[in-house]
């Protein structure tokens, strides 16, 4: 097998430099004569490691100063429940909005259960979340505590391209499968946090980025590690972090500005998208899961004429490197994940696998 | 600067070879021609690596096969928040006993405030932890969810060698800076854990055994992802793991077993602790923190004549690549952490250094 194409969902490819010098500097990191996985989490180099990672961040999303930019333990999952004991721990009706546009969407509203008045306000279950409910103002409570919405939905590749206007509410959003994929202006959000894996670095740990205003309402029953205000007051060290991941996540950020940051990344997302979906609309024979308005440019889901079709093209495309592009089980087919690290020439192999795979068993 | 030897607490040195296979195959595991750390935490090749780094714990520590081997997310000290939650959860008295002997100790009865009723049955905060207190059956109140003891004391250096009879009391402890270290008999214990960043792997995540009869006693209110019952039923891939955590920690178990496991490192690290604490004891210039016969071989830690001394001790062990021996902040001093992954050089490097220092500046 010659060059290898990951199309997996997460955790998913890196870029290849930054791979690369992780390699390199392993033993050895910043001439210590060790790696930075063996050096504490309170010694200065990592610490810079850590405030360079978050001022990074914070240029590359243009982040405004009364936002917290924190790393915590668990990945995007663990906020599901920590977000409505923080949010929603001193509200008087505790009441927490949730729109359900897929399966992780579901779990953050079913998690978030034992610690609010949880009330999914719009939902897309009907059609296997093959749309994007319309969130409008008279669905929005005023007195609730938050509005949870997962602006891309990994497994089918549906992403939200406008928000709605909470009022005063804050806006919450799970954006694991697209941070940094795309120009956000994030004075919109209370609230956003994303799993590393997809497009940040290793798994196991989320990014959470929050308003200043939203840190000290956590119940008293918030475990100390899912307290956000704690991991702000300690810059996400109140205990020992998964430094490697953050290490990692501040190469990949560096990467990321090299490539001229978020706005140069998103035309390159969107022609990668285009590339795959191009192939797609060509004729009958790739049906994409979701409506074509919904679209995004991260996850490509489609389907094939039959199962036995799709099991083939799985097996010849994992025999040419193009890897792990079977969909999740809950739609089956095919989902080519194609992060920011994700090279167009990767995409490229993949449109022309489609065309070849089309016109042999078309 | 030639070798250094990396004395930190945690994250902690790991084996040489561990860390040079790590390196050699991080961009190509397992000829898939991506790393370990781009592979989906469902993926067949890291679901071995899960299933062999369990298997070749219950190997080494000969645990009994009515105990489950769980990786959960946080460190120990999402523990201190999760144990009480897991196992008082539905405890009529919500009763839990904790042994405070050192300052991790202390963290754990208080983050497990919110969760149960928390009692302190035993204390050595009096003297900054030197000793340890004896822990009797008058003590125990048998009707207790369990008793919780941290059988190392990072800190101090010391060690409980023998574990209390807790009658019908689940017996729980904290072992991160002490786990696969010495012979233990585990059936004692309803649950123990511990960080693996330490003896183990690297930062992020913990290790916990936890006996069977003691699932399905958790709180509702228990996020899902800190429900121990949740993890053994998803065999600890309920979310996203920290996969590389896992991998590295399955390379450290093989490891450990070329070494002739637990046993054969017991001595080793009698000799390794023997060979500092023989400097301590020859004279008065350096004094060890912790009361002899509490003494463990994992931490090391003592005081020199004067706080500028330690400094002078510090600068100059840190310009010969003896790295990190400055003591926790609470006691001051030198700390040198030796844990499993030490080699007898390291620590024969430090003695000669020690004694040379004394004769230099007694």
């Amino acid at each position: 097998m010659s060059q290898v194409y990951n199309f997996g969902a997460g955790p998913a490819m890196l870029p290849v430099p930054v791979m690369e010098r992780i390699r390199d500097e392993f033993l050895d990191f910043k001439s210590m004569g060790i790696s930075i996985i063996e050096i504490s989490h309170r010694a200065k180099q990592f610490e810079q490691v850590l405030l360079d990672a978050q001022e990074r961040f914070r240029q590359l999303i243009d982040l405004p100063d009364n936002y917290k930019i924190l790393f915590v333990h668990g990945g995007a999952r663990m906020q599901f429940s920590a977000l409505p004991m923080n949010l929603a721990g001193r509200s008087p009706s505790k009441k927490c909005l949730y729109v359900e546009t897929g399966n992780f969407a579901k779990l953050a509203n079913k998690d978030a259960k034992p610690f609010g008045d949880i009330r999914v306000i719009a939902n897309s279950a009907d059609t296997n979340y093959s749309y994007l409910p319309e969130i409008t103002a008279e669905m929005i409570d005023q007195d609730a505590a938050y509005l949870h919405m997962t602006t891309n939905n990994t497994i089918y590749g549906s992403r939200y391209n406008t928000f709605p206007d909470t009022g005063k509410v804050p806006l919450i959003a799970d954006q694991t499968s697209e941070i940094l994929s795309r120009v956000i202006d994030y004075s919109k959000f209370g609230c956003i946090y994303a799993g590393l894996q997809k497009n940040l670095g290793p798994s196991g740990t989320a990014i959470v980025v929050i308003r200043e205003d939203l840190l000290g309402h956590a119940s008293p029953e918030t475990p100390v590690l899912l307290n956000y205000e704690q991991c702000a007051k300690d810059n996400s060290l109140t205990n020992t972090a998964n430094t490697f991941a953050i290490y990692v996540t501040g190469l990949v950020l560096d990467w990321l500005q090299e490539q001229g940051g978020v706005a140069a990344i998103e035309k390159i997302n969107e022609q990668k998208a285009k590339t795959l979906y191009d192939v797609i609309d060509a004729g009958d024979y790739y049906r994409g899961v979701i409506q074509a308005e919904f679209r995004g440019t991260m996850n490509v889901s489609f389907n094939l004429p039959s199962e036995e079709l799709e099991a083939k093209f799985l097996k010849e495309a994992g025999a040419l490197g193009l890897y792990a592009l079977k969909g999740h089980r809950s739609v089956g087919g095919i989902r080519a994940s194609i992060y920011n690290a994700m090279p167009l020439a990767g995409v490229e192999a993949l449109a022309g696998f489609m065309k070849e795979f089309e016109s042999k068993n078309g």
